[in-house]
């Protein structure tokens, strides 16, 4: 394997070692910060080299454990890798790596949900202590020692200004034609000094297609040429296709209404089969000239650009099935100019997010019937994967979006509840909530109305009479009439699933 | 008691008849968006006059209710009237009038609490339906029909750009020296066609000093002298102090640090005793030089302006007590370059609010173990005023600070609960905690040890106890260990106090 040609400065190439000798640059209980989106543009080879070194250590009896901050959910060579050699003391922030969940929630491993948007500013503000190193994948250096972007962006740029030291993994596997895709802003600043964001629409670009780093940080350079692993996605079931019709036929009325321009406003997509029914209805429906302002780029925006519905994709990241990945790496050129690549604190900024009136559509764990949604925890304690982005979009957005089907494991729990916990999006943030049972508008409602369109269009039949019967005694014996609720029942349908295994009475 | 010379225009004049004929022009079931924020700049005639036209309409059996848009809370003249009269349908968004909360409260006017700097905006994009009338309280008209603002802004711009009619009181109470204080911002859009916001420090001006309105949409102006009616306020207490005093020590440590610059972030602070004790400890800090980006000019900031040490504030709207006021009033042509009023989506914008960096302060209900906030309800159902503009704050600050006295109800009631009903702050957007026991700096924590911080630092000692057992317990027995929770128990010492009376076991 040679990819010298990836390397173009000689200041870099010296550099070149083993994974094995540049994990070794990383010290126990130190903090580091790695790239990887969405199983996209995450290391690969130092992070299995350094768990590595921590099960030796740890066999030996010596605590090998680091902080690592990230910018999203990586793949198992990263999360999984490090969690199961017990290496993680600290983690941030959404994490889909289902060993470093399990260690979350046996109480192993500390893990900190924050909002992507807020990863780079945070750090920079010194809210998370001193970042000794960065582990960054990059396509490739330039001669003049500037690096080129791999498939995801995050907190690169961050990584790279605040850490001490800097490994970079140089991955061949990319393709090289990424070069030109990405936006790195350099324009971000500290208050008081900082500046308005001057983009305005989602094709505009405001900063430049590599990472500046200083050549003296950094302290090693790995060749890899390990590909990306994403999840395979499910076509979509019949339950997705009936959410994402309801939501086609919202925006259309929107549209008649006057409330949406034809061309809709910028999408921004959650992740999984849902999110992917929704992009293939759109893809399927009568809009034209999309575009999107979002997270990731998953396999239904990729159709939506192929059909050409979609002009455009702003994103940090891809978020693709196998097939879809390796599709796209192959023909990575054609869509240069359909695509671009910004730091997450750019994607997810909630100036950029308000201003160009994104349509939000996020998925959920629960909604209780004031339309409060948990995005977050099974049964009020269990992290799925965290908050993500989706905090910076419902807020945002022009009109936000919750998405699930009625029920989960096979009937046994009801996606609408008395009360959600924990609550990730308060009821002012959650205009829409979309089942296969039907779509609840809830702009402008009180918290009494939201109650009772919720559970007339959204709940499943199986939970409708008991979501009445419990809003019924509310209004009856609640303390106050504004959001009525019985504090000792609001929150016995989670206990009665973790007692019986259904929320079912 | 004659006006003329505060109406300079010719057209606007001839419209003048008395508050009776001018509430005539109100119809039932329509919806009319108010001045008015705190106190400050609502109408006083017209709704005490419509008040009577609801009561003599509801006592011969033909209904008469209205729904009622405002900038924020309003005085007894607006919603204590015509919540007495039981003509408010719907209301939205921020309310402290008593009357009001007692309807709301016993089910009897629907109460949609939206963030504050959503309002208009949502608004102009159609989702609170067609806005019938603007009833609006100004300082003059000038000759060229442009409208001189009074001591509030709030919404004032939008309700005159969207209502179909116009009812203007022009209140010869407020000091015409508020002429030029204001910056009223015209280059808001609806996406895809919005800009950057020009504003990059709490003193710049981006706008002009008067609202425009289409003359022939105006069809009555209604002359009144009555005072703004704001509520007194209690010098600092032992408890206000001391939240104060922590707070102050955490700024200088941050300071000390680097983490904040000497003069400090532009301030937001919420309004009340603890606001004014803590604005009070900073007049006597050794801060120099400091600003305010914030909803409203309280007792305390002006003391702060009085001394130098505050060299300007930003705001939306006044809210002093009776002698403040009234002094202000007297003396305004001497503040007229230290203050600027904007309108409430530009005080609150979330775009301005991260530029700025704001060190939000605000009050709370309750807090949980996890650092989640409510700020609107008692015992999970009843209203208390609303969420106003923290969540604007909250989530976009440099810094989002809580404060509380540990307890209320003469100790019956703690401020820190197993589990916060609503939420209104996720732990996210709650990232330090005082009361007078202590300070919670939860940047960067994981859940588990936010609660371990928060229950250290901010319990009071009878609850102390308490709250250890239920974390000990819930960390034992819970479902998952990222937040460990009792699902059956969590809601208990709600239900507790709506029982017995106090939280206490």
């Amino acid at each position: 394997m040679s990819q010298d040609s990836r390397i173009k400065s000689n200041a870099f190439r010296e550099k070149v070692m083993p994974a094995e000798a540049a994990a070794a640059l990383i010290t126990p209980g130190s903090t580091v910060g790695m790239s990887g989106f969405t199983g996209s543009g995450y290391p690969k080879a130092v992070p299995q080299a350094l768990a590595k070194h921590m099960e030796t250590a740890n066999a030996a009896g010596e605590k090998f454990r680091l902080r690592v901050l990230t910018g999203a959910s990586t793949g198992p060579e990263l999360d999984g890798a490090l969690a199961k050699a017990d290496g993680i003391e600290f983690r941030l922030p959404y994490n889909s790596d289902p060993i470093a969940r399990e260690k979350i929630n046996s109480g192993k491993m500390e893990y900190f949900d924050v909002h992507l948007s807020q990863v780079a500013p945070m750090t920079w503000q010194g809210f998370f202590g001193k970042l000794d190193t960065a582990v960054v994948e990059i396509v490739g250096v330039t001669e003049d020692g500037e690096l080129i972007p791999s498939s995801s962006v995050g907190n690169n740029k961050t990584w790279l200004d605040c850490a001490e030291k800097v490994i970079l993994e140089v991955n061949s596997w990319q393709n090289p034609a990424l070069h030109g895709m990405h936006d790195i802003y350099y324009g971000t600043a500290l208050p008081p000094n900082r500046k308005p964001i001057p983009l305005v629409r989602p094709d505009d670009r405001i900063g430049q297609t590599t990472f500046r780093v200083d050549p003296s940080k950094v302290v090693a350079v790995v060749e890899t040429d390990i590909p990306d692993r994403n999840l395979p996605f499910s076509p979509p079931d019949e339950t997705s296709q009936r959410i994402a019709a309801h939501l086609i036929e919202f925006f259309e009325h929107e549209v008649r209404k006057g409330r949406l321009p034809p061309h809709l406003l910028p999408l921004q997509s959650g992740v999984g089969n849902i999110a992917n029914a929704v992009l293939a209805g759109l893809n399927k429906s009568k809009f034209e000239n999309m575009t999107s302002y979002t997270e990731v780029i998953q396999d239904g925006m990729l159709d939506m650009l192929n059909s050409g519905k979609l002009r455009m994709a702003s994103a940090t990241a891809f978020s693709l099935s196998p097939e879809a990945a390796t599709n796209l790496n192959a023909n990575m050129a054609q869509y240069r100019d359909k695509m671009i690549l910004r730091p997450q604190e750019i994607s997810n900024h909630p100036e950029l997010v308000r201003r160009l009136g994104c349509i939000a559509m996020n998925g959920l764990i629960e909604a209780d019937i004031y339309g409060a949604v948990n995005s977050t925890h099974v049964m009020g304690s269990r992290i799925q994967n965290g908050i993500g982005g989706s905090g910076d979009f419902a807020r945002n957005a022009y009109i936000s979006v919750f998405m699930t089907p009625s029920t989960a494991k096979g009937g046994k729990i009801s996606a609408i509840v008395p009360m959600a916990s924990p609550v990730d999006h308060i009821n002012q943030d959650v205009q829409v909530i979309v089942t296969e049972q039907g779509l609840a508008d809830l702009r402008g409602l009180s918290p009494k109305q939201r109650a009772e369109t919720i559970i007339e269009n959204c709940a499943h039949p199986d939970y409708k009479p008991m979501l009445k019967d419990y809003y019924r005694r509310a209004r009856e014996h609640s303390y106050g009439q504004q959001s009525p609720c019985l504090p000792s029942e609001a929150l016995s349908w989670h206990q009665r699933f973790i007692d019986t295994g259904s929320m079912k009475a």
